[in-house]
């Protein structure tokens, strides 16, 4: 991700300026969410306004100016980062908890009767807008989402990004876009609807078959999509697609318009249509561009729940780029051992070379999120990124966190594992140890096909709630197929609403990682991947369970073994088998040593 | 529960004279739920129109009646009765089914413009008038709930039950009417109410420390309250208080009005004065009567949070209630197991027995439910009730399932154990050992303070899942002191919402009972009540675990043994102990005999 260099004073003086802009436009309060037109996680600079006028770098936090008060709502991630940075702006640190009103309820509550909030509609989704919009007026107060305040004031606003779009080919891609399309086109038909808009980048990407470099970590490009029965056409920057593959589309019947052709595509859409659209994942500020006339057909984009049910296909490229990963990991690790001690190693040494080893596997593309590697105190912020200005060195005893992952054509990985620095202490165990019996529970469960997955987020905690001991994050998330390293619709987060939408179903990959943080001393996390696979069907209905899918040792140096039932101990020796099994034929050498000590049965 | 019984032809009969008045009044549908002013789960016979109109005698359904069309909805517990009893009536049964469209759902989809259903507001709770009122409105139809026709067609509707009201005294009651009284009005000052409305019977019998016999099993009277700062009025047929209960009441500032006069009284809320209500707890056509300067502020009742939170002194109480009923089981198994091949044993036989054994124990007032004995394929059903016209003799192998429960001054019971006949087989060994597995997963969870009841059940199911098994009830419900055996606001169901309000406190009561029902074959559910007990706090905030109070073997002769694990064993074998601790000091002969036998350890 891009940031801003904050310049001294600049954030008042750019306050300032705004202000100067809703008094000449009568507007009480200005909104700035953490927000693109794609409603994307990552956002590219030119959509990272919030981050400009505040001088708050965090990558989520929502700022609202008035006249005389500015404030940044964040959660508890950037409470630290947030108040230095925003120290002598003029801006106040909102800290944002779970349960406690957000900032739309706070203009909810202190915008006067009559009135006037205004948001840049091209960046709020139309859910929200519809319920900000609703509780102003409840109150006599009105939001208004046709104008971007801040690109006035924004003199020096980045560029959009330009890298180029390439596709996503057989073998890796199983399914062709004709196909696809097809298939889109019949769920449309079952809808009802005659168009459908989409503005999310990972389903678009997985829709046409095509990937791109517009957002990091993310192998996805900038653009919207609208399908019809006869058509589809890719609004996207036209120097990003060259010739060839223009052809390529052109064939498959999907036509390129540019990205900025958007808003005259929608209103062209013919009074007495119908469009499905998800409220959630399009802004308020597209659909404005529709004819009254045109009907709304609101529900889940289908390339959502598509692209998260893996095909068989996908999945033997999954499991051959989990390979690939663990090899590359047990590469690291094997030099990580021989280094000790011989070399200084930090925390930024640790990406440099897992980066590098990954580098080395076919079909490696990017990482597919920035390497967290945490030591001791470091590891207890669960979204912690070392940087040349601050990163520890990795010496004494202790525990160190790993949490990276990479992108290769063949799929999308994520991976958590604890390395035992010196000699990690007894308390360090148990709590590794508790959160490994959180993974073994849930990673051998079996459950109902289609219960939603927010409802099974108490099996993996069940052991760590043992010993009074709880995190602050989900448990799992939805994984993509050389896509998003976070997607939905499932999600194993017992904070999340059980809606219909988060039914498991075959084929859905996600993430297994529950931790334990002490804040000041140390972190745990242990995270494999897993996929839905099916587990039989009874008298009682069909059964889902979890084929884990990440490959890599946990090293048992971590561990109080003791602590294990039978059971897990059971559990743990037979994936430590199969991760040898499979990595071994990978490695030689110094990686195969290592890979042979660390999955040495307990 | 009171029924009516059906005479032949007549149904026809009422529903053609339902339909003439329908004309006169030009409504188009007629609803009529199993409801009464109270939204009571059992009904007195007053209300059971329902029934009578239809014919159809299971405790819940829904029925509606158009020109042209009558229909009863009913869950798969009743589809067996409902097609029986409705055959030859003209009435459909339409099978209601998890996530399929239910009568309100029909209604607003069959409803013509411009057409008018009718539901008597008496009986319909204000958040579902509400719901079918608008989605009746959205298609150009209404709802009019100002008429009950079902009166004018009843000629001989049942009276109102006339049983006397009486003290919940201490040393039970461990806090005072006006001490409950207060604190209510303290909340209502919170909440920014002047007046709260109460329809609900078991908050009224809390509220006012009083219980009565007007609804079977539950010790509650047909009620109103109407709390202010100042007043506290109980609306009740004067003729079940007496005149020395009538002088403690209004000393204690409860004033005493018919039960006829509510309707005067919520017309007589000045205009201006704010009412706090449940909107699902009170009926649409009570409210109808306020004036509409009355602001309604919504909520759950106070009383129901402050109900299901027992003291420490409410379960010091409980404990011994537990230790009764417990002594009472053990009594009565020990007569089972003496009289097997001596006498003729049939599931009513059950029933009287173990109500006699329960009937001489201290401070018992009556069955808390109807008593489930059901042996073999009746086991199947959950809701299985043996009658004198069909009931089954327990005779050669399989296992019967009792489940029953008794009302004491001090704590109400609710258990349900297996017991071997002959020689159970090795599946329903498994059976029994995989339900057995899920109690003591959830009996030894802790969980955090504050987490929502619906996100623990998987906890339970884990174990049963792990077999692809599955069974359709909850795992728990909230249990009352002396009071309902069902009551909220915390369940253990994933099917339930998890909203705020099932927030688990200390001191709910709440049972834990997973089953596996193989229709026509037999049934398996274990069940101990459990009190949600501080766990201790941490770093991580604070945690909650389960006190078993149901205190009762759990017959080792079901089970197989090797499929516990050496913790589950352990968790078995200490709730043996305990078991055999408090309850040996009440028995003596051959059920001490017994209790000694079943409690050891395996």
């Amino acid at each position: 991700m891009s940031t801003q260099t904050l310049t001294d004073g600049s954030v008042p003086q750019r306050l300032a300026h705004t202000r100067e802009l809703m008094r000449r436009e009568g507007i009480h309060a200005l909104l700035v969410p953490s927000a693109d037109p794609h409603l994307s996680e990552y956002l590219p600079g030119y959509w990272q306004g919030r981050q400009w006028l505040s001088g708050f770098h965090g990558s989520v936090g929502t700022l609202i100016v008035t006249t005389d008060f500015a404030g940044v709502w964040a959660d508890s991630r950037y409470w630290e980062q947030a108040t230095q940075e925003l120290n002598g702006s003029g801006i106040e640190l909102v800290k944002l908890q779970p349960g406690q009103p957000g900032p739309l309820d706070w203009l909810a509550e202190q915008t006067p009767e009559g009135g006037v909030v205004a948001v840049d509609g091209a960046v709020m989704a139309m859910a929200s807008a519809r319920t900000l919009g609703s509780k102003l007026e409840a109150r006599g107060a009105r939001l208004r989402t046709d104008i971007d305040l801040l690109d006035e004031v924004w003199s020096d606003r980045p560029q959009l990004p330009n890298a180029p779009v390439y596709q996503h080919l057989s073998p890796q891609a199983t399914v062709s876009r004709g196909e696809k399309l097809a298939r889109l086109r019949e769920t449309l038909k079952e809808r009802g609807a005659d168009w459908h808009f989409i503005a999310t980048l990972d389903d678009i990407a997985w829709l046409f078959n095509l990937r791109g470099g517009d957002v990091s970590f993310n192998p996805v490009f900038i653009s919207f999509a609208l399908i019809g029965q006869q058509q589809a056409t890719l609004f996207v920057a036209l120097g990003k697609v060259d010739a060839s593959l223009r052809a390529v589309l052109e064939q498959d019947g999907v036509t390129l318009r540019d990205y900025s052709e958007v808003a005259d595509a929608l209103r062209a859409v013919p009074d007495g249509a119908s469009l499905l659209v998800d409220p959630a994942r399009v802004t308020s500020g597209l659909l404005g561009n529709l004819d009254s006339g045109v009907t709304l057909v609101e529900g889940l984009n289908p390339t959502t729940l598509a692209k998260s049910q893996k095909s068989q296909a996908d999945a033997e490229h999954i499991r051959r780029a989990m390979e690939q990963d663990g090899a590359a990991l047990c590469e690291f690790f094997a030099w990580l051992e021989s280094a000790w001690g011989r070399e200084r190693i930090t925390e930024l040494t640790i990406d440099e070379k897992l980066t590098a080893a990954r580098a080395r596997r076919p079909d490696y593309v990017s990482l597919s999120f920035n390497t967290i590697a945490a030591f001791n105190a470091n590891g207890a912020m669960p979204h912690y990124h070392a940087t040349e200005q601050a990163h520890a060195v990795i010496e004494g005893d202790g525990l160190l966190l790993i949490d990276s992952g990479g992108q290769y054509l063949g799929g999308t990985t994520d991976i958590t594992r604890m390395v035992p620095v010196g000699t990690p202490n007894a308390e360090q165990k148990r709590d590794c140890t508790r959160v490994l019996k959180g993974v073994i529970a849930l990673s051998r469960a079996h459950f109902p096909k289609g219960i939603q997955s927010p409802l099974l987020d108490a099996i993996a905690r069940a052991p760590i709630w043992a010993d009074n001991v709880e995190y602050g994050h989900g448990t799992g998330h939805g994984v993509g197929y050389f896509l998003n390293v976070h997607e939905g619709p499932q999600v194993i987060a017992y904070q999340a609403a059980p809606t219909p939408q988060t039914a498991m179903q075959p084929g859905m990959i996600t993430s297994i990682e529950p931790g334990t943080y002490r804040p000041g001393r140390w972190g745990v996390r242990i995270e494999n991947l897993a996929m839905n696979v099916e587990a039989g069907s009874s008298e009682f209905g069909e059964f889902l369970k979890f084929e884990t899918l990440t490959l890599c040792p946990i090293d048992t140096r971590c561990l109080e073994p003791s602590l294990l039932t039978e059971d897990e101990k059971q559990w743990f020796n037979a994936y430590h088998a199969q991760v040898r099994k499979r990595l071994s034929p990978l490695l030689d050498g110094a990686a195969l040593a290592w890979l042979n000590t660390r999955t040495a049965a307990i």
